[in-house]
């Protein structure tokens, strides 16, 4: 029996317009493909969006990964893992992916996950980031992370490192 | 959308007959109720067992809280959930759960996740515990455990929690 | 340089009479013979009088391993380890320790701190336990545990066990 | 009774000359002014230098927060706290102190625990950080964190911080 992929989507709570379609897109997408969605779980931003892309589409799954047992879990959330570990649980969403997407590195959380993700040496995506995310966690990366401007890139990326294929650095932009 | 019933099930990853069939079993029915199998996801006991039950259900859904990457999953595992948290994972296992079964009570990880599951008022039914496990926990839970000596009256009982309805207490035993 | 030794106390923090009174004693005895005391750190029950009675030592040294930064420190902790771990932390007290003592295990917070310590192979000490606790704990560990009725033997017992002396039976109850 | 401040180094296990000579003057410093050192305890890199510099002044208290019992602790840790939370273990570093000083921000690990030291609004200093970690984390820190240049601004900040006093800009770099 082998496991379905799973992909995080990390990013603030608090994001607003393009990074919530773009998430929106991204969670459809990564269901569509029958990759599992793990996310924060929270009912804000990014993790919502996430979600609820998600499960627009037939046969998801997604899972929250919450900091305590007070957080509201977004209604779209299939399962959610209480950790009781507040910000500690930042470790275990990214430890728990296959692939680690970023939809925005704009606060201090996002970053974080984004570290600790290449800490890790997990595989991470910047979709849309920052000049300054782009070019800090290109320095603190031995292997480099990977940045798009789309959802559709992300996962065409996501979908070349779980086949175990070379990186492949789409982004024209630097 | 309302989530689906989360179900832990715990025990030692040693165990041995006769519990492992009743694990199985236990396993297999929660499925059967469309409840999702919660278990510390190793690759051994009670966990193994109970997982191998619930995938042998149509549309079974079993997610694994593992200690650490270092650690083999079981292969009926849908989604691991790596903590890196140690022991520390035992809370995470029961926090995220409505219900949960021990099977067997008779390994020190077990007994740390039957406490922090009474620790978080949580529901706790004791399946095919020892006499020194019924009698310690029925001191240090103020509202009670529920002891049962089946699969089938354990589901009965996690069954009739799950609706709300007044804890039944199945056992004769005491 | 060698590291002093760490003795933990975990006991409820709803404690009464007489537990408190051995509790602080054993504090004193503690922080008298130069060791370190680690606890759950919170300002209640057992956990306070084990700082309280530590302090009243010359070159004392006490370490509170709270759940989060809401709760309130006792304060006699010298330094507050703020873990955001919930009952997560439980794990952690008894792991940072070389002797873990139980001023009575009259609740499920403390049951699962010495489910844990035995879990992890840590030497424990019951001072004052039920005798639920002593036959179920008995039962789960394979090298026993101590069972002692005076602060006075707990740390004629913890001396021993930290010189690596045999294991000294005190207790006549069993 | 009050408790003294916390001081939290970190940085990279691997870090090497200036930033181990800085490291160590700015512990020996933290010790100087009765300031308890907290860092991640392990025999490496910063955190050995940091321990290192503390226990050549009097007085001195160090605290280790290790990410599980298989790492080696640094000799000039008075205190080994166990976590076996992993990375999840940078969050109850920075959670623990009153200010935060990185000792360059090079790797992906510091980087994690200065985002989750600006997550939990804690007091940051950046003592000889790159260009890119400064600008990064200038962006996602909405009180803005303090660059400083030498271990002697280092504290000079962390005591105007501790005193209440408006945070001083030492650094003339931006």
């Amino acid at each position: 029996m082998s496991r379905r992929p799973v992909i995080a989507i990390i990013g603030s709570g608090s994001a607003s317009e393009p990074a919530l379609s773009n998430t929106h897109e991204l969670g459809r997408l990564i269901a569509e493909n029958g990759w599992v969605l793990i996310t924060g779980g929270r009912d804000a931003g990014v993790m919502n969006a996430a979600n609820e892309g998600a499960k627009a589409a037939k046969d998801s799954l997604t899972i929250g990964i919450l900091p305590n047992r007070q957080t509201n879990a977004s209604p779209f959330v299939d399962v959610a893992i209480i950790t009781d570990a507040g910000e500690g649980r930042n470790n275990m969403i990214v430890l728990s992916a296959d692939v680690v997407i970023a939809c925005g590195v704009d606060d201090a959380g996002t970053a974080s996950e984004v570290a600790l993700a290449i800490k890790n040496e997990k595989y991470v995506i910047l979709l849309g980031a920052n000049d300054e995310a782009r070019a800090f966690f290109r320095r603190v990366s031995e292997t480099g992370v990977t940045t798009v401007e789309s959802a559709k890139d992300a996962i065409a990326v996501a979908a070349s490192l779980l086949d175990g294929r070379p990186r492949v650095q789409i982004s024209s932009h630097e």
